[in-house]
């Protein structure tokens, strides 16, 4: 059987992207939604609902699927707020899509529907246990525990980039010391780079120290580059050792960004990894660089409302 | 209906205790079986099946549950290693109990197996997502998630102690650097008493420097004592923490030796903990002590025992 047609709405800080999905197939893809331009919640509503006809006149979809950025109830389809987009709390946008479409809406946490996706038709498919993270602005993650989501007690589960990995370290957004995130989101790996080519003098650095520019600095052989990869994995190394010890997972995808940087991130991170772990954990685990890119949250979140329309079936 | 009556036996590094329970009850108990005694795999088996013998003379028990202090799959009932047991590897620890008994036998971590007895009879009882830690001489974890064991892919998941809280710090026992259980272990604070008795002057400082005695010297208004619990509240809160962004439970039931000091360590805990979460996961969370002491681990074994026989009954 052929799985269901579904919308996936990958909403983000900037735009809002919806497309028509099967499986791992994007059939169609909207033109993205300026979230600036339709400020407020109605307005942007109404863009998205314009969408989601403009789509079901030209496919049979049976569900839609919306990945935000911010803190959610699943089950209520419910948003308390979004971090970067200004009016976007206490939103029932479930009920709010579901009475202007009629049909199944789930609404998940962004990163929740990019680790549904590869768990589901990604790098970590038909795995039981696996830890889903994403590296970019901000360092989120996503569970599947014994076959299924894991979302926790709240719905909050999978904060990865919010864990310490030095009790005394630097503060994150909440207060909490040693925050993953302050250490290896784009901006502080940006303002590490300038630092170490500071101490060497400025000639030696690249155009630029975004991640994109140190990971082809890294690429071309550049030492320093090279190094700032090597602290970077052994960063992300600390935090995933630990969740490995806590988890025991079959595998730990990585996705995002700075991901791209493959190997010089990878092989650092698995080093640090398999001299910190039990050899019986370090044996039993994968870590997988990602199958989808940017869109990870479309297909997941199409993906998600799939499985709701096949329980509504049942 | 009744909970049936099942042996609980706790395998520790020093002692197998055997005791038939019924749900959180002790009904007899064995004298405890010191493993010295009996060296190599043959001779304490023996000594086992004498006392599960006496033991089903005076009660109908229906099955065998152990705790053991070292690496098993679960599945099997087979272990790989105990720590501190010497010659108990690769032992069909299930299979082996069952030949001389003929009774359904389960064998679990003893970590895993308290944090059982803690959610099906104890602190955190009803509750769904629920993590357990025990401190004592090392740090041991088990973790509930979604309302059932959850024991990762090579059964390995809760080691709570091998946890790092900073990238850069001590080495835990398979060089995993700032491993929580080599700050927080009943050595570690030891020695981190004699260091800040010493100091202030060794006049000060409390007969012994085991938790016990900076516990009883906290309660008794030592500020270096109540300090010195301050420090492990916070390294211990940092761990918890990032748990709690990962896991987002509903309660973390703490147990083991230095749980005794209770409020010293309890009060410093919770505050490092509220100040360093996102609201929505600390007013969610319950920090609870463990009700179970001692005998958590036979009355654990033995729920997970009753668990197994429900089910071969079906």
């Amino acid at each position: 059987m052929n799985s269901p047609l579904t919308i996936g709405m990958d909403f983000g800080g900037t735009t809002v992207k919806l497309g028509v999905c099967q499986g791992e197939d994007l059939i169609e893809v909207c033109e993205p939604i300026p979230t600036d331009r339709y400020p407020g919640v109605d307005p942007l509503v109404e863009a998205m609902v314009r969408d989601i006809d403009k789509l079901r006149e030209k496919h049979d979809v049976v569900a839609i699927g919306a990945g935000v950025p911010g803190f959610v109830d699943f089950e209520a389809g419910f948003i308390y707020n979004l971090t970067n987009v200004p009016g976007w709390h206490d939103v029932p946008l479930k009920h709010i899509l579901h009475q202007r479409t009629n049909l199944p809406v789930v609404v998940e946490n962004d990163a929740n529907a990019m680790a549904y996706a590869e768990w589901k038709c990604g790098a970590a498919k038909g795995l039981t246990n696996v830890v889903c993270i994403t590296l970019g602005t901000g360092v989120g993650g996503g569970l599947i525990l014994d076959g299924k989501p894991f979302r926790g007690s709240s719905f909050g589960a999978g904060e990865i980039g919010q864990m310490s990995i030095d009790a005394n370290g630097r503060a994150g957004n909440y207060g909490n010391l040693g925050a993953l995130e302050k250490y290896i989101g784009n901006q502080q790996i940006e303002d590490l780079a300038r630092k170490r080519y500071a101490n060497v003098g400025e000639d030696a650095r690249p155009d630029d120290c975004t991640p994109r520019h140190i990971a082809e600095a890294a690429a071309n052989g550049d030492d320093i580059a090279r190094q700032i990869w090597g602290e970077i994995g052994g960063w992300l190394g600390c935090a995933l050792t630990s969740i490995t010890w806590i988890l025991n997972p079959d595998a730990i995808v990585i996705g995002g960004g700075i991901a791209k940087a493959g190997n010089l991130l990878f092989d650092p991170l698995k080093r640090q990894m398999q001299c910190q772990l039990n050899p019986v954990f370090w044996e039993n685990i994968q870590i997988l660089r990602a199958k989808f890119g940017n869109e990870a949250g479309m297909i997941g979140a199409a993906a998600l409302a799939a499985e709701e329309a096949q329980k509504m079936e049942v």
